[in-house]
């Protein structure tokens, strides 16, 4: 039995049925890696859910073909967090892709993924990717290179991602973005977190155009759905770029893979319900 | 703090802070109202959690606006189950609406929604609307009334609610419906029901021409989303009857006091993630 997976800002606890098959406090955070009955393998970090192989995809592929869809010619991608490789998995099924810097503080999610998770780790080895263990907010400071699509797969802001959900990362960010790219960044729940991503949109709109929310459905979350923030200089805003997406799509290696990103899911994912939609 | 809230099909267990305030066992289920840290009030019915005054309108403004936003002229409504009232108070929004039967087996929720959530069961004493207490499976069978919009608002497959996921009760619901009319039914969670789902979908085609999945995102529930099966003999997809649908959501009296339902949420909502769709 796991044990109890609490959410600080819900109060809600999580319980998954499963046993404790290893376990690592790391220079930044406690991992634990769970076998559970009815997800797979399950990966905790400080005591919080952070994937399952059961829904990982879900949150994978949303958070990488959103983007690179949208984008015409992503071939330099970021992404900073996201140690266990789901997103790069993702990021390389486009066949635009030249290069990807993976920037993941903590070496030990790295190796864990790697041993634990094959299904999500298999593509780290690409020739394509470099993995660069330093503190992501200093990459954004000191980095002088440029990208088309930066991801910010990050954990929550209570832990060690804490940097990467504050203004003075964001100020930096904009600095390794190329004229046409697109940030895209974790951004909590909806239901949960809506003060969180009302200030998030607010200072992120003084550096980037257009700042736009979409979500996905992660039934092992604290709500059950996460989203993201969108930030482009350029208007990447759904009829627009249908054109592109449907082209985009179609480069995509493995599109019959997929398990939840598709041309209507993209287009859907940006509709909120009234009480979300409201204050933007 | 409430007890642990286990869900039979994901082994998931969810918790939240409150303490019970009213319990009672009645003829037909156990039922429960707690006081809650974060979500308000919450019933629960036989160990699950039914609604939340924190998310309840996600819910019940979903199962009520999709099916009478796509009916032309929704005059007369039958609800099965839904004691609490929250269906019943969002269908009444609808002007065109002139009847509503409320078929609930269990006078006991129709008292506690009374009494606990006047927010939620605020249209019962309306006078269109006729509260029958027999089963829900029993008026189907016997019933000679026709209507435009049928609603099953019931609680899970294995509790008090069973026979309203039997491919007998769609047998004989058909015979209450006019031509044009629709049946939209709570129809469980994409992610962990999916084998209930196509089983539902495979005998309701049987009995009506269409039948669709929408869902919506309920943060309290398993999932954190639910699902509804909406079957008609007239095609009600997208794009048909997106015209009507404007039309009749400027019919809406409180068209502003929607937390939820809006066009674009009406339509995204029939957009299913691969992994769903490959089935239908």
């Amino acid at each position: 039995m796991i044990e109890d997976s609490w959410d600080k800002k819900s109060g809600k606890t999580i319980r998954i049925d499963g046993n404790l098959i290893y376990e690592v406090k790391s220079k930044y955070q406690h991992i634990e890696v769970f076998e559970t009955k009815y997800f797979g393998k399950l990966l905790r970090l400080d005591g919080v859910i952070q994937m399952t192989e059961f829904d990982e995809a879900n949150y994978h592929e949303m958070i990488a073909h959103v983007p690179l869809s949208s984008h015409s010619n992503p071939e330099d991608v970021l992404v900073i967090g996201g140690g266990d490789g789901g997103a790069v998995r993702e990021i390389l099924k486009h066949k635009d892709v030249k290069k990807v810097h993976l920037v993941e503080i903590d070496k030990e999610v790295i190796n864990i993924s790697k041993k634990f998770f094959p299904g999500v780790s298999c593509s780290l080895n690409d020739k394509r990717v470099s993995i660069i263990n330093v503190d992501g907010a200093d990459h954004a400071k000191f980095c002088n290179e440029s990208y088309d699509v930066i991801i910010i797969d990050s954990t929550d802001p209570f832990s060690v991602g804490e940097s990467l959900f504050k203004e003075s990362f964001y100020s930096n960010l904009k600095n390794l973005l190329k004229n046409n790219g697109i940030v895209v960044s974790q951004c909590e729940s909806m239901f949960y977190d809506l003060d969180l991503i009302k200030n998030m949109h607010k200072f992120k709109t003084k550096y980037f155009k257009h700042v736009k929310y979409y979500y996905t459905m992660v039934p092992t979350y604290p709500s059950g759905s996460i989203g993201f923030q969108f930030c482009s200089n350029i208007d990447y805003s759904h009829n627009k770029v249908s054109n592109n997406i449907m082209k985009n799509s179609y480069k995509l290696d493995n599109l019959d893979d997929l398990k939840y990103y598709n041309n209507s899911v993209h287009f859907s994912s940006f509709v909120m319900p009234n009480r979300v939609s409201y204050f933007f």
